[in-house]
């Protein structure tokens, strides 16, 4: 039986993932929602802060990326797909300053495909995609955007 | 008499700053070496790593948006010029994994001039500059690259 793709599901397995990773645990970033198609990171502002008082742009930076790669990560797991991810680009946008909880929400980018990336990786080992990460601003607006770009490789049985 | 631009210069001024941003002091990262026009930060792995024990992209992302920051703020403070500075956006390419200490050098872009910034933080008060940094790896070899632009607005005396 396939796992429900959920909040649960994400708590389970990407939750120990985020605690592999020191500054990660430092952010303390957590799974905040899942869905399948959207994953919602949060971490609080006091770890994050710079010297303004406001979210760090490296927490930013940090917590999008880790949003897109959880994103691949779950969808994997969920497939017992047993891979490496790795990030191998990304252009961030600091568009407005974050004075709250960091909340970082991946999907994937417009035109890419959860089949595509699956057949490249069942064909050849190798698949890539796009997400796109928006942190919420005040209201309505963005404070951060990030497009970023991941490799999956999938380990010899 | 002007400061002269050098690494003790930015180990008592940009030290102090990077103290004041608490993932920087988790990522234990400090002044390495700087001499007007490159400045060199370095972090040592043990506190950067990701799940797979070489550095974390999050980390990568901040030392070398922390260097493009530095490298203005160290520049502005030897002006005797009280501005904030903001980072606007940023490509980073992650080349080769890392596996030793974090060593993140930003210089000016390629046409860049500090003299336009300066012309244009005096003419208006807000000026803007394009820096680039790049993360040493093995050899000759880059492991990381970061494009990033800076915004710097000027205080009212």
């Amino acid at each position: 039986m396939k796992p429900a793709l959920d909040t649960a599901f994400a708590h389970t397995h990407l939750d120990v993932l985020l605690a592999a990773i020191p500054l990660a645990q430092t952010m303390q970033i957590t799974v905040r929602d899942y869905d399948g198609d959207a994953l919602t990171l949060a971490a609080p502002l006091a770890p994050n802060i710079n010297d303004k008082g406001c979210a760090f742009g490296g927490s930013l930076a940090s917590a999008t990326t880790l949003a897109g790669w959880g994103l691949i990560a779950l969808r994997l797991k969920a497939l017992d797909m047993n891979c490496e991810i790795y990030v191998q680009d990304s252009t961030i946008r600091y568009l407005a300053p974050v004075w709250g909880d960091l909340i970082a929400t991946a999907r994937l980018d417009e035109g890419e495909s959860w089949d595509d990336f699956l057949a490249a990786l069942n064909a050849r080992g190798r698949g890539r995609l796009r997400t796109r990460c928006r942190v919420a601003g005040e209201g309505d607006a963005q404070a951060c955007t990030l497009d970023a770009r991941f490799v999956a490789i999938r380990h010899a049985k």
